[in-house]
């Protein structure tokens, strides 16, 4: 069976996201994975196999190279476990490949953990300094994440007549919601005005405009609808998961996109899982999002790209209220990239864990009345891979 | 539907092996890719979803980081691309995943290739240095490869009383089967004299106890069984693969091996993959094998490992004539590591081609007459991972 409807979210867990230098890599995914299983009131015994997403091992001494760093944490040999990389999409792909082998019928019970260590730095310095020396294609460029952001911010600005201040209320919205989010890096509300007067990192995006850089891990244990029916308390289901990929990584950023106004591997990932989920009206039929706010800027063309509202009326769409906390579509409750911070490996997995906990009824503080659906979604590369899930409550 | 018996391969394709300084990680891997699809007798359009496997995507400037390089390689934007990695086991687990979303029902036609560059030296220095720099769990301290697996080589020469040139015997059986494979890095056969006067890499392994370091690429393209019956001239099925992984790689070689004379990650995925296929008796019920020969001491002990023979049983068996071309269980007849070299994301899926073509009858001048199933076999780690997997002709 394909994935869409058949496949059950039956537990999640997270760690703090933060700067946890205290905390090593391989306690960060034991404390997400065994809080998972726990969550999903089964014994680690049970779970037949796992998917581990981890962007960037060489930060950590190579922890995350291989599945073997779940093996180690949990001591769940000798289960197979397989490592998934695929930039920014992470932790969502993991969620995406465990979906894969319960569809198959290959497993009953399996585990996908997404984490990464993104503030520690190895002997070869930080990850950014690290993998430029690396001749990655971008960064030795000197383009790095938010100096290929600003090209999107200056060129969406200049188009669509906004003001900075357009961008900042994004950062204000989201480090709002995540007051309520105990689980977030930051948590402290912040103004227009100081996400104005923030240092400059890449013009026009300054630093409250960036998500931080970030340590973390979650994980989510998944079981075929029929399992989950039988056996669980409560569970949310994957009504769709998709991955679009074009090129543009090796060639330049933006290569495909010549309008610089969004990110056509958004549309394509949304389109299929659009199509899976049918789901025709996604400003009506989705009661909760969590999406990709790396920067400000993105969140306003993720809005577009995910059909949320029309090209050039993302701006539009955050003034009206929708997508704050008490909107019709609220968008990063959790406080998104921007408070939660990003590490690569967890943030898909965190998503998926907010959105199924939000139609379970159990996002807390968070939680958005009678809501039986809602999507996650990330983008990476940047701007060539995309996952989007569609996660409902059971009909 | 579960994987075993239902996903069949239906196209396959191999770059040469050797060192490739004048061709690009994607143009190996783009042709790898494009001929299986040409092999399958299908269109690029039909094929829905692809899977990546490269290991060590640091040498070659982070190409192969995520599935991203696939999409540039052979302009398959905006398909879904996953890159998977499991050290040594990465391109049997990128074949692995791919069967998974066949057995799903996800996708008709899938694509699963693996590609490295082994011999590109990056602004950072070699393979080995690099991932030592980056305070790799082992190379750091240390502890290459050659020299883990010489602990094993020593002590299996001592408890069972064999000599060096019991190992030795191995790189002449795999080098004089090579001369039948036009795709191999050497195709010189090599005496025992010979292996004996190579420079030692590390006691007692020398240069010809090792596999070379090489680059290349493979790739196949996988279908359903139904689908195969139904539309493919020739195909293959696979009645299992299995990955097993267990603890070791961060708290040291031969972790929970004290007896350093095997792999206990073999046998579990060998028991997997047997139970799934029927196999009994591996030595009667399998016509060949591919097995990681990584080190010469490696293929005696997965002769045991796999089952072929007992523990200690493995020189006697290589004696024997059995795992020579024209044996009852001729192993390695493309001239395995050993002589194709091992190219890692490349090997698993260049191993799966071969059993492939040996149950389709098209191995050319290695093939062994009515051959009706094969096995393949990768250890990564070393000595935490291993893929299993059981290639049959059609029923």
């Amino acid at each position: 069976m394909p994935i869409a409807g058949q496949v059950a979210i039956i537990g999640s867990a997270s760690t703090p996201f933060g700067v946890l230098h205290d905390r090593g890599y391989l306690e960060l995914l034991g404390e997400a994975a065994r809080g998972a299983i726990a969550d999903a009131g089964v014994t680690q015994e049970r779970v037949e196999a796992a998917w581990l997403g981890t962007a960037e091992p060489g930060v950590a001494a190579l922890l995350g190279d291989a599945g073997t760093a779940v093996t180690e944490a949990i001591a769940f040999a000798p289960k197979p476990v397989t490592r998934v990389s695929t930039f920014c999409c992470t932790g969502m792909e993991a969620v995406r490949a465990a979906a894969m082998a319960i569809a198959a019928g290959e497993h009953e019970l399996v585990l996908a953990v997404g984490a990464e260590k993104m503030r520690d730095v190895s002997p070869r310095g930080s990850l950014v300094a690290r993998t430029a020396n690396l001749t990655h294609p971008t960064l030795a460029k000197g383009r790095s994440a938010p100096g290929q952001f600003a090209l999107l911010a200056n060129r969406y600005l200049q188009v669509y007549g906004h003001e900075l201040a357009d961008l900042a209320a994004v950062a204000v919205k989201n480090h709002e919601h995540a007051q309520r989010n105990p689980l977030a890096h930051f948590r402290t509300p912040v103004t227009v005005e100081q996400v104005l007067a923030a240092p400059r990192v890449a013009e026009p995006l300054g630093v409250l405009d960036c998500t931080p850089t970030t340590d973390g891990a979650a994980a989510v244990i998944l079981a075929s609808v029929d399992w989950a029916r039988e056996h669980a308390d409560d569970y949310a289901v994957i009504e769709a998961i998709s991955l679009a990929v074009v090129d543009g990584y090796y060639a330049g950023f933006f290569h495909g996109e010549p309008d610089y106004l969004g990110f056509r591997v958004t549309r394509e990932a949304a389109a299929r899982a659009y199509a899976a989920a049918a789901i025709e009206s996604p400003r009506e039929q989705l009661d909760v999002v969590e999406c990709h706010d790396c920067f400000t800027i993105t969140e306003l063309v993720n809005y577009e790209d995910l059909g949320l509202c029309g090209r050039g009326e993302g701006v539009e769409l955050l003034r009206s209220g929708a997508t704050t906390a008490g909107g019709d579509v609220p968008v990063n409750l959790s406080g998104g990239l921007q408070a939660c911070g990003h590490p690569v490996g967890a943030t898909g997995v965190r998503m998926i864990k907010e959105i199924a906990d939000q139609v379970i009824g159990r996002a807390g503080e968070r939680q958005v009345g009678g809501a039986r659906r809602g999507l996650a979604h990330t983008l990476g590369g940047p701007g060539v891979a995309s996952c989007v899930a569609i996660i409902g409550a059971p009909r």
